[in-house]
């Protein structure tokens, strides 16, 4: 996954420090996958995944939506060249002044999951659209996502309710099927209860017109993923078997699926230790780590692909750690990485598939190191 | 532990948005108390806790030293008024480059723990004092240390025995005990530890001066803990009872013992809802989570005091969490926590005990949310 632009970069460039270099090219053809695989439904790039300027316009040039989380997200994307009419608000947690500073830069579509989350919404944003969360279970998914986002199905038909006598467009009902989704059924049980809250609200005389089937889409990290082709074919399979010819507007949300195959980190060996004369393991020490832009190895969850130039060599497990004084900044310990035997201090690694969620989650200075720095080319 | 002063300048100043406010005379308290408690002992300062130059400057005056972790902070430090002899570069993880410039700043205090590391010292910073960290278990810290660092001690002995025979001079042994560490006794076994690394190198006429007894003092959250007074002296009898009238020079590093309860994070409710109509817990969602700067309820392991205005109404359990898009963005869910029943969106709610490990902690700008402001007053 570190492309030949990449690897160019690095060699004629050579960064001091850890970095992430994000090859434009990538997220290019990332966006015409999906555009191919879900013809029929408007991409909205979850910015949060990687909000850098050059992705945020080379996606607006293409044509892209865009999900944000915040009112500086919202300003990213008016800045990089998308009309307000492109930005979703698709935080079900805002403040009542940020949704009114939304609507005061043109955004009309806004998240709820709840009663009092749609009373701020008609305060602040009167007559705007909302969709409602749904919960769905997160089984299958690498990174899941609790119970922290979006209501019973029930529920969710009485906020559509509550929203329309409030005087807002109730729009839709949106569902995320967990991070890094590798089940491609995973979007038919969600699909179904969609079409549920569609049929309750029918019978109210509301009329809701999408769905926004939010993220999920993985990126390939150690094992195979499913193509964007595939998640298509499944989900327009799903939706046709729920909604029959009455196909409603549809959204997706790609964020990881579209920027994390474009990313790779430079690192360096720091150290390479034992704890003991008799360990069975070496410590691997990077100069990036959990709070370094690594925060989804929390609990092991994302396993990157690492690359040395010792790849051909015999290879070992090893703990793998990051460079600060907090012992919880070690990477993967209960599942040890095999990495080769004559990785040497000083050695450049590259860790793959790190575009999305990286350099945001970097912590601003732990340690007093830096931040993440970033490339885009 | 909102001081009259925090509390004075929160309704005067008003600030908008999350901040921290952290005040300087608790901190001075802190620092007299540990003087008083272990009056042989040099005070560093973990500076990762919290680099606030005004906390630095403060404790510069008072004469402590000061314990770092990356060049960054040793600059800090300088910039402070520190002299470089006052520095230590703890960190057993250390770029060679880093290490170089830390001795070019005139830093000669440096810790190991492991030959690879030695090597690195003997070769940039020729002749300077090291330290080698002692593998102690982190039983009964509230956040344990696991094995990041620290080698055995009898690796610890050649480890030392090597830097010698490299021309370095081996000074001493240190160990952590676990941030948060609550036991008196649990310094008692890794001073046992220590004087058998001193007594084995000094069967080979290598006599080391100093014990580094790291941090681990806590911070009062919810629950009592003991004394400076009280640590001082358990571990005053535990010196006393391995080193007889050979007493060494010891060192303690205070962090979060040293500004943990002098710091008050101010934050807003921005929503609370329920899942379901007959969901039994509330859902309180804050403008600061675990990517705001609370990166210490990781595993719900810090449980901070807080404080509202309802305090005095009736209290139900509730799952607490942050304002990201991120589902891991969850402080307490497993234990829940007691909130008033009639907390209300709009609320300001202070957690107290957030003056160390949160700024620099703070995310650099995940979802678009600004990193955590802080004041010292």
């Amino acid at each position: 996954m570190t492309t030949e632009r990449i690897a160019e970069f690095f060699k004629t460039r050579r960064p001091e420090g850890p970095c992430l270099v994000v090859d434009r090219e990538v997220v290019r053809d990332n966006y015409t996958a999906f555009r191919r695989a879900l013809p029929d439904s408007a991409i909205y790039y979850a910015v949060k995944a990687n909000p850098a300027p050059q992705i945020l316009e080379l996606l607006a040039s293409l044509g892209s939506n865009f999900d944000c989380a915040s009112v500086a997200e919202i300003e990213m994307v008016l800045e990089a060249g998308a009309g307000a009419d492109r930005i979703s608000f698709g935080n079900t947690i805002k403040k009542e002044r940020d949704i009114a500073r939304a609507h005061a830069l043109g955004v009309n579509l806004f998240a709820v999951d709840c009663h009092e989350e749609v009373e701020k919404i008609a305060r602040a944003a009167p007559g705007a659209r909302v969709f409602c969360r749904v919960l769905t279970d997160g089984e299958g998914a690498e990174w899941p996502l609790s119970r922290k986002f979006g209501c019973v199905p029930p529920m969710a038909v009485d906020v559509l309710v509550y929203a329309h006598q409030l005087g807002l467009e109730s729009y839709g009902v949106s569902f995320h099927v967990g991070s890094q989704m590798t089940k491609l059924e995973a979007w038919d049980a969600a699909l179904a209860d969609a079409k549920r809250v569609f049929a309750q609200l029918a019978k109210q005389g509301i009329y809701l017109q999408m769905v926004n089937m939010g993220g999920g889409f993985p990126t390939k990290y150690l094992r195979d993923v499913p193509t964007a082709e595939a998640y298509g074919q499944a989900i327009f399979a799903a939706l046709s078997r729920h909604f029959g010819n009455q196909l409603p507007k549809t959204i997706i949300e790609p964020g990881r699926g579209m920027v994390g195959n474009a990313g790779v980190i430079k690192s360096e060996v720091v150290l390479i230790s034992k704890k003991s004369d008799d360990d069975k393991h070496r410590w691997v020490f990077l100069d990036i780590g959990k709070f370094g832009g690594l925060a989804e190895t929390m609990d092991e969850a994302i396993r990157y692909p690492i690359r040395t130039d010792r790849d051909g060599d015999e290879m070992e497990p090893c703990v793998l750690a990051g460079p600060t004084c907090d012992s919880a900044d070690v990477m993967y310990e209960k599942n040890m990485y095999p990495l080769p035997i004559t990785l040497t201090i000083g050695d450049e690694v590259l860790i793959e598939g790190t575009g999305a969620y990286t350099t945001t989650y970097a912590s601003v200075a732990f340690n007093g190191f830096e931040p993440l720095k970033s490339y885009v080319i």
